[in-house]
């Protein structure tokens, strides 16, 4: 029978075992609230907290992610959250819902901490920025971080930069105090966001090898080295077609499909998984923010020669009402004229171009064919010559 | 010197030639209401109408297409357009704010007789779509089309289906009377929009050949098959990737495309036109319809053996607000499980989408690389699946 050891959904306002129920006629047993302590690959069993086993033919490992933690006194203290699972979400509203939480600060400016400020600011709670860093997330340029920060600033987030937090405490008024390099900071919520680390451990006690990033390595089946263990989502790692190497990329749409090839090739359907080109997005308030492929750091990393621009186009024809710009950043290999990577920003229009560029990326097309590439122009929608065209024939001339 | 014989731009409510202007310190001369009698290939000069020749080295020709006319008694009356030229427009917009025109018909129901009804209501006027058909935009699959026709309707569009308009009089009312298949239709404007054919009168006249459209042949560099003559935009043919045919497609991003490619191979920067993939779009009041690559009947025609599926899904996250459907056709050929085409229609997502859609068809991808592409999902742009995901797996069961 196969099993599926799996966590706790809760619907709404009651802890529901929903997982359970949706598997019930499908003869898969679903354990939930079930931690696993070791794998056992020489009896092909993995061992229960309760000390149980189960026998496994074939083993999956979905273990995710863990929150990254500064490693400050107080960061285990009630009110201090991460932000990882459904679960975490819905503790943090249980939290606003039942204190008071009129001021929150955030530890970290990626984009787990963007979509957060934008929820608590729509919640009313005074928000502040923790970022060690001068500007917000840095997989974009820092002329797009600019934007970002001024959308945070525009919706009345505090930023603090170049700031560090060394401890949490509690006060004598219910609040966490923040010592910070910056000064002290009272807060009734804190959120740490500054990232994840693949959730690797019972895969490496078990002696299932892993990649360089410190994720379990997998191939193009979802299969670990060892002939009968699978491993999927965030705890491993994928190929990424643009640098042509195994990183770590932990994303919900990464891990669905890289579950749904796992339980093909179990099934008996082998499917391989083609990689990704890491394309991601994010919305901030009015601004949408979306990046693919790889930026001039990792191209050089991977022996590309990057060459780059930073166009700024008109969202949808210039004369029709609704317009606005968009920035579209362009990384391509000087010495071929490949396409690398991309970013977009704008308040319209930025992850759509970031799509299109995405399925350039995917099939390798180089900047030649990206200035030409046929879209689907009406007014309302684009220029004649989109963005992406112009961005594409003005770092033509670089090369 | 170089010559450019162009036509009169007008600005707001006054006649100015700006295209002069804009060449004024070019060392370009331009002739504007200057038309071409000839063209006289054994001097190598082009004839003007006053009789005076202009000599040419080099000559390029862009003279688009004539609307198609039914070839009815009363097309040339007053109050009866055609929509092709900027100059159309702003006749239409003046004739409307002079007469008091309360009512209008459009003979036609191509995206053209879509965009000027919606702009038509805008204007608060009566607007009755004359169709010879069943269902507006044919290219699109008629369950598409159908969602169209309810567009049309929910804002008050009158239709008339299976119906031909058979004379236009002038009544002693002033008003324009249609006699129709469906009886008779009075309004005070009348725009026929049944199509255009390419307007290749003075190259065919010279012997310059003309493909099996009847549009000027043109080569990847957009030359003729004469040495020193180039023609660009909608009066030559272009290269349709997909079907790997020529073809005469009319729209403005592709001329533009192409005008760009014969200035360069003029002007001794040499570069190929790369071809089409004829991705389309337009907006129809609430509704965003998008095409690209080709249908059924194109695929059968160019020799593949096309199979295809239509699926809803959700244009942004399911549980975000603001949701709406939206519908993905895909066309593929059931040998090879290659690509050949896609429509999308939905309030919001349908363009972007086959803008992705015809990224994938320019680089030639099959549906087990479409059904898992790498997009920039965030809740806010898309479902973690992707619609396009969907029906690339929905087909990817049909091949």
């Amino acid at each position: 029978m196969p099993y599926y050891i799996g966590d706790v959904i809760r619907d709404e306002n009651k802890l529901v075992a929903r997982t359970p129920e949706r598997f019930r006629d499908s003869g898969i047993e679903v354990l939930i609230r079930t931690p696993v302590e070791r794998i056992d690959m020489k009896e092909s069993a993995v061992q229960l907290a309760g000390g149980s086993t189960i026998d496994y033919d074939i083993l999956a490992i979905g273990t995710g992610t863990i929150p990254i933690l500064p490693g400050i006194p107080g960061q285990d203290l009630e009110g201090v959250f991460t932000l990882k699972r459904l679960n975490d979400a819905i503790r943090i509203k249980s939290y606003i819902d039942m204190k008071p939480v009129r001021s929150a600060a955030i530890i970290g400016a990626g984009f787990i901490s963007m979509e957060m400020c934008e929820n608590l600011r729509l919640r009313g709670i005074e928000t502040t920025i923790i970022n060690m860093g001068n500007l917000p997330v840095t997989r974009w340029d820092p002329i797009f971080s600019k934007r970002a920060q001024e959308e945070l600033d525009r919706n009345g987030v505090i930023t603090l930069t170049g700031t560090k937090t060394e401890s949490i405490t509690r006060g004598n008024d219910g609040r966490l105090h923040l010592a910070t390099t910056a000064g002290e900071l009272a807060v009734d919520l804190l959120i740490i966001a500054i990232g994840v680390r693949p959730d690797a451990r019972l895969a490496a006690e078990a002696g299932i090898p892993l990649g360089k990033t410190g994720a379990i390595q997998v191939d193009f089946s979802q299969k670990t080295p060892l002939e009968n263990i699978y491993a999927v989502g965030d705890c491993c790692e994928v190929f990424n077609r643009v640098s042509m190497r195994w990183v770590h990329i932990p994303l919900g749409d990464i891990a669905n499909k890289q579950g749904r090839v796992a339980g093909r090739n179990i099934g008996g359907a082998p499917i391989l998984f083609p990689g990704i080109v890491a394309a991601q997005s994010f919305r901030l308030f009015d601004l949408e923010m979306a990046a693919t492929g790889i930026d001039e750091r990792e191209a050089n990393q991977a022996g590309f020669h990057p060459v780059s621009t930073i166009v700024w186009g008109n969202a949808i024809a210039g004369a029709m009402p609704g317009n606005s710009p968009v920035g579209i950043k362009l990384i391509a290999d000087r010495s071929t004229g490949k396409l690398l990577g991309a970013q977009a920003i704008g308040e319209a229009g930025a992850v759509s171009r970031v799509n299109t560029l995405s399925c350039a990326l995917w099939a390798g097309l180089g900047l030649e064919e990206v200035a030409y590439l046929d879209l689907a122009y009406a007014p309302p929608f684009s220029p004649s010559w989109d963005p992406i065209h112009l961005a594409a024939q003005d770092l033509l001339k670089k090369l």
